[in-house]
């Protein structure tokens, strides 16, 4: 299995469901400002959306660039993943549609919950195949990003029972985080570099 | 024609499919879990039709890597495998939106089966390109489960007359046996590399 | 500008264009044969603009595979192209909606004829790139298909004062004549081989 | 971070855009000349952000031609202007389904304008990547075409409050303007060959 086609297959997948969840914003009932102020949540849970696919494309990118050979459970893990990644249309669109009740951004937060456990479960295949002491595990070897994630994704969850908007909160705290693009890759290559030099 | 210009196709073909059958992803009505709930039948036909375009997707690349030159017959036979593809978001939908009554369930079992011919006839007319000792030929011998899918599928067929659900249950079980990997081309490789060695 | 990146974003459009025409298909009123045979017509008409659009990605294929450098004019010549194919997921869905009707299936008969006129104009801007002696010149010298074809929709176009569904009839004619893949390109190559060998 | 694979990604989204914006375009209420004449409004403003996605294409990928290292900023400057290059299908849907009245027509230009903000941007944070002697810095010193482009943007947006249809001219013309492709680069690299030969 080439790693190119699954990076290929991959970004476009990603392309797809990055552009693809315009089609579900809703154009404002009457052509004013108001009508579109309206419609500025449904415009922030697309932002919202659009920058955690934008990170998912980022953080996938690193990490294939350090994997190796490319097995069956690899290509089910990275399946895996996008399977919880285009949901982020219908999850976004349910959130927006419904005005933001409990109930649906709750599940927005098991989405991204879920596709970060997608996303460790590929990380720790890719591992698996490279042994411990592969590029990738010496990499990834202090991830606190990938791991305050979930625990955030957690507390907003907890918090939509208190107040729906404190978890749009979290996981935009989330986002803000990870926007800073991972540069644990690009550092331990300039360290790998520098070692050999 | 390159080679390379079909897969690329086939993969933007195959990534648009497995994605834009989100958008036809009934948001619940009410934003409670029962609302949820009365969704997941939906959810569910979403999740079978996108492990199976996973999978097209994972026994197409594995069968043109083992591909010689591609001749006029091999691209249409390509294209036409594309088309009763393409036809899984509709076919799909109908099943969903209908509540899995007998005809649309039927239906789908028909796609799945003529979407199993195509490729039938696309790998047929690889290998009569190579010849019946190319590559392609040896690899595919022993096809169980190429022989056993279309079999199930009318089992699938013939059991929505009776139940529409077992009929599901029917194409439930096929994916599942393609969801462990095609390893045969692997195999076969591993193989050629031995007696080479 | 690389003739590569050209040939990636016309397959990308491609690609998307015969894929979301998929989303246009609607979905039987009733979950019956009856309720799926009143959409045959609209079958028929996702499957014949299907055949259409494979058609023009083959021959793109084959025309840019003989193509020098790409400059300004080339460009928005293929700009064009995609354009006008871009427009056959609305021309079908509205000759499928309305039921055959005679002005959407005459317009869909000059969607048909613009996309033809565009094609020709990237060819003439391709030629003109490489001169009247250039490999494409040369290839493409008896190109009775692309001669016949907008004379068969002009009289498309023509007999659908007569009779919609005869219009429909010669647009058919029109992608059978093409299914046939344009062995030209692959002659010429053949044929120049030859002359070196 | 590899600059192919930016270039790739970015091709898919607006590859994307370009197309499903034909999903937008709302089929004519009844079969007839007339009825399509009432679509014509929607019909231009498919076409006029039709140009624009591919002007956007074409100058991007000049752009990336010249670009060196992909850092963290220049992958976050080039989503930003994805970001607002994918809410083009909706700022149009807007402007057309309401009938072009005044603050649909405005909110368009003020999409076009951050489009071009965004654009200006990314290449800020190329040409400071490779510091102001780089071949980017050089080749776009004399950008009129992106200073004069805002500008008339600007003026668009002021005329909507005199008359829409104007704001609608303006955007044309900026449009006509880009059509013509920019040859800077172009000439900048054949001068570079001059001045090497």
């Amino acid at each position: 299995m080439n790693r190119n086609r699954l990076e290929a297959f991959s970004d476009g997948v990603l392309a797809i469901i990055i552009t693809i969840m315009v089609l579900e914003l809703r154009v404002p009932e009457e052509p004013t400002w108001t009508g579109l102020a309206q419609e500025l949540p449904g415009f922030y849970s697309y932002l919202l959306s659009f920058v955690y696919v934008g990170i998912y494309w980022n953080n996938h990118h690193h990490m294939l660039h350090l994997a190796g050979k490319i097995n069956g459970t690899i290509l089910w893990a990275n399946l895996h993943l996008l399977f919880w990644l285009s949901l982020f249309p219908f999850t976004t669109r349910w959130m927006d549609e419904s005005g933001f009740p409990q109930v649906p951004v709750l599940v927005y937060g098991i989405n991204l919950l879920l596709a970060a456990v997608a996303y460790y479960l590929l990380e720790s295949a890719l591992i698996r195949q490279q042994g411990r002491d592969g590029p990738l595990a010496r990499a990834t070897g202090r991830d606190w990003k990938g791991k305050v994630s979930p625990a955030i994704y957690l507390v907003g969850i907890g918090l939509s029972f208190v107040n729906p908007l404190l978890a749009v909160a979290a996981y935009t705290v989330v986002a803000a985080i990870w926007l800073i693009p991972d540069r644990r890759v690009e550092r331990f290559l300039a360290a790998e570099a520098d070692r050999k030099g």
